[in-house]
């Protein structure tokens, strides 16, 4: 695809993302999935709209476009979106094996905005001990078996 | 609360791990959400029975929680899961501000077990241009306006 292809679907996403806040849907924040040139899904942020944490643009975006297809990959599939993925979406997009990420503003610009994306990739950064959200791990060996039981199972359907 | 009522809840999100697994409708992982020592809502890994890969059992707690209390605010509540949380389940953990994370098997059993966790943490690590995902960034004037504009809208509503 040429520079003008990607700048119509990012424009996309930002007019998405432009109108989701216009409309008080959520935050400033818009997304699209393109394969084979032609757009499969939007998304926009619907956080306080759907009382739903989860549903960032970038999520949104890929939950329709696996509902389209009725795969959960989409490894044929780019994403554009209005603005550097958080480390959420970003786990989302690894999990949906998108295969390239086009952004507009970035995670900078969204901290100037008021949004947490940039603090939670440092505490990514951090080993769990020295992270601010406390994470305790209790029964290990009973979460084991579950995993190993997992590995052994013949009848899986592996994603 | 004691180490025998922390064991309770574990145990619960281990149960639905087992079951989810047994029952083929995905990975073997589950969660549960606790506020007041009391489970008030429950999630298992949906990925291939809904073609839905973000549907990991913390993010369905997530959603189930916040749609059971009507707010996107898990502030006083903590989380159990089977396993511990990849990058975009600690992400939804993050934004649904759950004060605490208990996990049972470690994301070095779940890469074991075949999953890509341990993968995903070790690429979020890296700048954005050494990840084997490719992210490249169009019209950042365009995107950044979008977040001025957010900025200064007076009748938004936070997040």
């Amino acid at each position: 695809m040429s520079h003008d292809q990607h700048a119509h679907f990012m424009r996309e996403a930002i007019r998405l993302a432009q109108r989701n806040m216009d409309s008080l849907q959520g935050g400033p924040f818009g997304a699209v999935i393109v394969r084979d040139g032609k757009i499969i899904s939007t998304g926009v942020n619907q956080v306080t709209s759907h009382n739903d944490p989860t549903a960032h643009a970038e999520v949104v975006a890929i939950r329709n476009a696996c509902a389209q297809i009725g795969h959960w990959d989409l490894h044929a599939c780019e994403i554009y979106t209005s603005c550097e993925p958080c480390p959420m979406c970003l786990g989302a997009i690894w999990w949906a094996r998108l295969h390239r990420i086009w952004y507009a503003a970035n995670q900078e610009q969204a901290a100037q905005a008021g949004f947490d994306d940039a603090r939670f990739y440092d505490e990514l950064a951090l080993p769990a001990h020295a992270r601010t959200i406390s994470m305790h791990n209790i029964l290990p060996e009973e979460g084991k078996l579950v995993l190993h039981a997992w590995q052994d199972k013949q009848d899986k359907i592996p994603y």
